[in-house]
């Protein structure tokens, strides 16, 4: 079945460019919208959408950014139009299911017109910008696939040709491919290095259950963003140290209580574990640790991370911020604990081992949380076989519920 | 016709995902080559070449690699030698025809041997990074595509499923591309922002004598490349300002001295112009201006981008190094000149204008190149269009020499 791939481009200097992928895909039985989003100089193909329709939808005309340009007007203001004028139109052809995949070429502007547009599509819709040079902030935390051109997109060559014709065939592949496989409940989980043999306990566990898990290092927008779309059917926050990095860097504490805050208004079962509450992971070498950080046990994870041991009024307040999590969300949610240390360096024998202080934890929760939130103590070590089998345990049933 | 596509990849973490990727792109008709880079662990499926392979070519053997680890060794010792042997393989595979595109995915250690294996190829060969994260480093000056997941790299499940499925889809695309339209000879020139005018004033003509143009912003390490790959059949060096970066910044002048030296071994023809010799390029506002450079003229170029004007001995001692490059080169070799200005700052009227400065070069050059070594000086500026006429002309006719 022919597919819609859109292209938006500044078809004042990527015009030729555009054609010969645009004439790519279309050989091979696809269909494409090309969308101009250039400002100045003339259009050097017919537009589907024209420049004049993204200004408009960008909340601005196309003859006042023209005559804010000539009148020496800064060029992101024109950009940033557009930026949210092909937003608008990217999404609304995407709702419309006139879009399966998105290609876009150009420089630094164009990069970042392109990577703009493909910002605001789901995960999985397939995305790929062409352009003469990386910048990491085009990409972001979607999956958008990025290829550096060899040289200038400045005309046509054998080089250049050769380029831009693995890119089109790059996003047909993409747009034609077929996913195989089961598709089975799929729980999210987070982890790090120091939770992830936890992580692989859990795996095979879930998978036995009938449940696909899809892991997360670190960072959880991507997690967030596919609870919003209804693609996660659960979530087990195994590794909830980024609550740590706002109280311990004394940023507003709304970071820390919007952690994954979607499953909860959504009422996705939710299993939440002090993973990694034990530690602060800062960036450098002992040297370099902040003097706040400096008399506190360190470890030094790697030849540019230290890992702090956290306070026990630090892992008070995470659990504060967590049970409040737990008492708000609308659906079924449990907090296991291991009462044997939260990461791979707390463990007895460990740098970080400190009972007392990983104890506030189960403490504060306690105290805090309603009824209905179920606390599950489990005498073992995150990283243990035994708290493996209790976290599934414990998912398993309160998703029954 | 089938393709053959090689996948370097950590047969001990990344088992599964192969195995998915693998199986689409055979399915899709395609042949495959696993090829196993990972140390330590067991490899999860079978590959086409072995880890005990690829260390033995890396001039290693597994077994002294995992002995090393078991002892404590860095990992990153291993990891070299898994990167040679892995470039050895796919570079010998290239050769005897057997590699029409390369896939790899994994985390950073992954994504470091698949770039590193993949950084070999000559440009326009298919490669395709699928990984956790983007880093710079991996990319490199040549054309890897990269494909961000948007969760880990660890099991299969819906959302992977459907970004594996693309990789594999975009990877099959690349090697079926095929490339349409003429095949000219392919004229190498080099640009910047302040001499794009020329450029593009230069590319119709070039076009109307049966040329096509590549353009190179700022690097030439990719057109050296496709000069040492006999792709370029002549070269318009318009902008050397490259040259000033070492002589400026103290740097051995080895490197200004080495700029398109392959061209000169390689006897193509070459028209060399002092394009941008009249700035140094400073990153930086006009307060972080390194102190020598302090009391010169500066002009604000955006907001990160300050341009010093050089001096009339830094103007002399390019001039003494491009001078010393033609009368190296084995080919037809033109220096052209603009005599009113070598970029669009220089020009009568804007802040760089140093007509003093600018004529050291005509005055150095003439007395260094050797006979044979045309000079031709024209009373314009670089960006005029009667200097892009005197340029092709003066190619044109060294080339027919």
């Amino acid at each position: 079945m022919p597919k819609t791939i859109v292209i938006p481009v500044t078809l004042d200097t990527k015009g030729e460019e555009t054609k010969y992928i645009k004439d790519e895909i279309e050989r091979k039985g696809h269909n494409t919208i090309v969308i101009d989003v250039g400002v100045l100089g003339e259009p050097l193909i017919k537009a589907d959408i024209t420049r004049e329709e993204v200004a408009q939808a960008g909340g601005s005309s196309l003859r006042e950014l023209v005559e804010a340009a000539e009148k020496g007007a800064d060029r992101t203001e024109g950009t940033n139009v557009m930026i949210s004028g092909v937003q608008k139109i990217v999404e609304e052809l995407h709702s419309a299911g006139k879009l399966d995949g998105i290609i876009s070429l150009g420089g630094s502007t164009g990069a970042a017109l392109g990577t703009s547009a493909m910002s605001v599509l789901p995960i999985g819709i397939p995305k790929l910008m062409v352009s003469t040079g990386f910048e990491l902030q085009f990409v972001g935390h979607k999956d958008i696939a990025m290829m550096q051109t060899p040289a200038d997109i400045l005309g046509l060559n054998s080089v250049m040709r050769k380029t831009l014709a693995c890119a089109a065939g790059a996003i047909v592949g993409m747009v034609e491919a077929e996913v195989r496989g089961p598709i089975k409940p799929l729980v999210g989980i987070t982890a790090l290095g120091v939770t992830t043999p936890a992580v692989m306990r859990i795996k095979p566990l879930l998978e036995e259950r009938g449940y696909d898990l899809i892991a997360f290092h670190t960072d959880t927008q991507v997690l967030d963003e596919l609870v919003q779309e209804g693609r996660i059917s659960g979530i087990i926050d195994l590794t909830t140290f980024e609550v740590m990095i706002p109280l311990t860097y004394h940023l507003p504490e709304e970071l820390a209580e919007g952690r994954l805050r979607p499953a909860g208004e959504k009422g996705l079962p939710q299993v939440i574990v002090p993973g990694g509450l034990d530690m602060l992971i800062l960036t450098g070498t002992k040297e370099t640790v902040p003097p706040e950080y400096k008399d506190r046990v360190l470890h030094v994870h790697g030849p540019d991370r230290v890992l702090a041991r956290t306070t026990k009024e630090e892992v008070g307040k995470a659990a504060r911020i967590l049970a409040e999590r737990a008492n708000r969300a609308t659906g079924p949610v449990a907090i296991v604990i291991p009462l044997r240390g939260f990461s791979a360096v707390d463990q007895e024998g460990q740098h970080f081992y400190d009972p007392e202080a990983d104890g506030a934890f189960a403490q504060v929760v306690k105290g805090i949380v309603k009824e209905g939130v179920e606390i599950v103590e489990v005498d073992a070590h995150i990283n243990d076989d035994e708290f493996a089998k209790r976290v599934v345990d414990t998912y398993d049933r309160i998703t029954a519920r």
